[in-house]
């Protein structure tokens, strides 16, 4: 049968090392998975215990496109508690997931064959999502002395209709501070360019609170997630804000592309909100995860890295040890028992000479890790 | 802010009604709705008990794109059981949603600019989805005399990329039978356009067993759910099935666009595949609905209607009683009490003369809604 073109996308290189790990692990060895984006710990007790609730009283169809108007409250309420910015309920849309969320932005934002920058080292799907809906991906490629994100220099004259960044970063975990996120919004703007800010690791922070682009300007797009924070991957429930102007265009965009958002998900959303405790008893887990491996990783030979502002993952730079970060992370899996990412998911160009350490799972386990990347450092020579 | 041309979707007519509809209960009227085209059932119980069962014991993170083993290989099952078609779970893709399945679908097998062929009337997502990916809907008007649905002359010569047709179809509820799907799927192909089967209204059938394109051919695209004959609207979760040498771009695609299909609603569909029993009650309670409107509407004086061979929609020439549906709409919204959606949506030409029914709700608001229409019909004269 026939295919397109938009939709060859690239394979994720990380693939073929979990599928390994998973075939380590069949066949009994024992694997720490550095190489996973997700956290270990399921959704908040709380957002359980209110589905289990829910599907005894409520036949959890469709809700409006735009999400059950007590969620869409409660999170306008978040960034009063978080920014202290005062935000209208109305411009809260509620999505599948932030993946639902860059579809409709994108949708509503570009035609066919308009150019949207990218920061490169970058969250992989933002690429191939953009090329899925017959857009232009721009790599912006950052540099280790601007922390790995873009600056205004790095788009200049290259025409986008679009900017997109994400703060704290993946794969670095680096955060824009409120003047470097405030010269990109302003450099944007002033250039004609949409002004998208993924957000989805607020929340998990280490040195200081993330800056949301809603403190700095009301006419950008805001993207954000139950998946990091509020531990709730699986359940494929975000959110996103927009200019006021925008959300009846988002509102017909929605209902015709994703109906609406999983009711139950938005259920347990909802609650997840109100358990705080539990939430933070996860960072005080990422908060020791992150200071054991930045101990370990220099000591096992991995200091070339970024100190991540947020998130749960270092980027380290390995180009002094190898050109082929994907036959290095085989090796690393092979011979330590680790499973790693290759730095070619983030930046196809430099990536070779990167590896991406994950430490969203339990503090055994990192421990654990790291002795193991250590003494298999040491053997290596 | 910018805003795109592929994002100017059409509102939905219908969301006018609805909106007054909920006006008119908020002031305190009592409305019928026969506008809405979701079961009031909730998820099967046994589905609701396994979600509540694996909640205690599963995380419940990402799963794989492609979506759980277990459930595809449970629908292939499906295949066997319904239409003994011996099915390879390979080739089936677990989506969020026939939505999901319809983005996944389109952004695999068309580029910017294709055209693809969709019946008139017709469900009106397909149109919209397709402009907001940058392709172009053309519509094919279907005449009662093909019980609404294309035939293999109306797109001759018209260079598709794809034909999509939905059997039993939204609004009219007309079925293809096997001779009628093979012509168009033979047509389609030596056409050189994909052909995809839109297939959600499956196991809700009245006369015959309604058939899957999957018997004709394994070169079609089959996009299902679990919305409405497993009463599943809101958990968002439905299924595709591909020719198997477009497994590895769907599962690329869907890795990027929608990283998985949401883990809780997978655990309660699969267990909603072994609720026979209730899913069954649901049906004889849409049988007696069907009942009651195909003698009730004609008394009313709606008489010019296709007697549905599945979903739960009645779809009725008006034309000689108004060209204007959606003021008709409004007025009987007004006068009898009853929502009812406006056949503009599904047909932008001729829907100015039709209206749809929808009885997928309680047997007890059938009664009292077609009780009103008589009332109403028979006080305008």
């Amino acid at each position: 049968m026939r295919n397109s073109r938009r939709g060859a996308v690239d394979p994720f290189i990380v693939m073929d090392v979990m599928e390994a790990a998973r075939a380590a692990e069949a066949a009994g060895r024992h694997i720490i998975h550095m190489e996973v984006g997700q956290p270990g710990t399921p959704a908040p007790q709380g957002a359980r215990d209110a589905l289990v609730q829910a599907m005894q009283t409520d036949a959890l169809g469709y809700t409006v496109a735009l999400g059950l108007p007590a969620l869409r409250a409660r999170i306008a309420r978040l960034y009063g508690e978080w920014y202290g910015v005062d935000l209208d309920p109305a411009r809260v849309v509620v999505t599948s997931g932030s993946s639902g969320a860059f579809i409709l932005a994108f949708t509503a934002l570009f035609d066919s064959g308009d150019k949207v920058g990218i920061g490169a080292p970058g969250y992989p799907s933002y690429r191939q999502i953009l090329r899925a809906l017959g857009l232009q991906p721009v790599d912006l490629p950052t540099s280790a002395a601007n922390r790995f994100q873009p600056v205004a220099a790095d788009f200049a004259g290259l025409d986008l209709a679009g900017l997109m960044v994400a703060s704290p970063a993946n794969p670095t975990g680096t955060m824009l501070d409120r003047d470097a996120l405030a010269a990109l919004i302003h450099a944007a703007q002033g250039a004609g360019a949409a002004f998208i800010s993924d957000e989805i690791y607020h929340g998990i922070e280490y040195e200081a609170k993330a800056v949301t682009a809603l403190e700095i300007s009301d006419d950008v797009y805001v993207i954000n997630s139950f998946s990091k924070y509020f531990s709730m991957t699986g359940w494929r429930v975000g959110w996103m804000v927009v200019p006021p102007d925008h959300v009846r265009i988002i509102e017909r965009i929605a209902q015709n592309m994703f109906i609406c958002p999983p009711h139950a998900s938005q259920i347990a959303a909802l609650a997840a909100m109100e358990c705080e405790a539990e939430l933070q008893a996860n960072m005080d887990v990422y908060r020791e995860n992150r200071r054991l491996m930045l101990e370990g990783l220099p000591r096992a030979g991995f200091d070339r890295i970024a100190p991540p502002d947020g998130a749960f993952y270092v980027y380290a730079d390995v180009s002094d040890l190898t050109d082929d970060s994907r036959a290095f992370a085989a090796e690393i899996l092979d011979k330590a028992g680790v499973a790693v990412t290759p730095g070619l998911d983030f930046d196809p160009v430099r990536g070779g000479g990167t590896l991406r350490f994950s430490y969203a799972r339990a503090t055994a386990d990192i421990v654990e890790g790291l002795a193991r990347l250590q003494r298999f450092m040491a053997a290596r020579g």
